[in-house]
């Protein structure tokens, strides 16, 4: 059954979700993102058909968001790599892990997110850039863009 | 097909996609939080089939995510209103619309995302809470949570 597409839609919430709403594909890209990047490596770790993994990434590269490189010749290797588009989904997988983490369990998960540098916890906020304020559903509206005067 | 289901994983991600990777989950969610409560008016506005509107709400009720609650008694009438785990995922929404935004239009979106209250456009960005910093793929990893020690 083809699903309704979303992907030439007005908002961009709709485009993101014609992506992300995929089943599998953010595991896909939270396997990535934590560096398996060959077939093999993603396959074994989240326990999928080769042929949904297949479409999965095949997507992925028609999108933009990875790239398929050989990393050796002999045996011919490949892995995925992001894109810059791919890694701008990181900030969303992480919106996504701080759900998850403060509704969807109800012990404290197992793992945590922590910055590779400090070692120090990271808890993900979603702020408006311009003023630093939590992203509020009572603040928020969407409205028509004004065409621009120039 | 039962799909695998991610809602006992170990992983916030993986629980918050078997939530949202579910086909038009995220735009049933979008239409919720601009205003629009009823089913008649959901349907109409997503061009969505009844059967999957409802298996869609039922599922977002179960998960405690909307409440559906009567406002009229003659005639019967019912609206879906979000819970606070339900306002907690209009984070995540802003993440995606940020990166719809940058990333899948050719031109500017013809919608734009506005405070309510000053008008101001509003641009989400995933920080870290505790430092402010931008949420950066090559500064996260995850870890084992050490057991708390009391």
């Amino acid at each position: 059954m083809r699903r309704t597409r979303f992907d030439d839609a007005a908002c961009p919430i709709a485009r993101t979700t014609d992506l992300l709403a995929d089943w599998w594909t953010p595991l896909v890209l939270r396997e990535l993102f934590a560096g398996r990047r060959r077939f093999e490596q993603l396959a074994e770790e989240l326990d999928i058909s080769r042929a949904v993994l297949t479409q999965r990434l095949n997507r992925l590269i028609d999108e933009g968001i990875v790239e398929k490189h050989q990393y050796s010749e002999r045996p011919a290797r490949f892995e995925y790599r992001f894109t810059e588009k791919g890694r701008a989904l990181w900030p969303v997988l992480s919106a996504m892990w701080r759900f998850g983490e403060d509704w969807m369990f109800d012990d404290a998960p197992a793992v945590e997110l922590v910055d590779a540098e400090t070692g120090a916890a990271v808890r993900p906020e979603v702020v408006d850039a311009g003023t630093g304020r939590p992203m509020d559903s009572f603040r928020s509206r969407v409205r028509l863009r004004r065409p621009s005067v120039d």
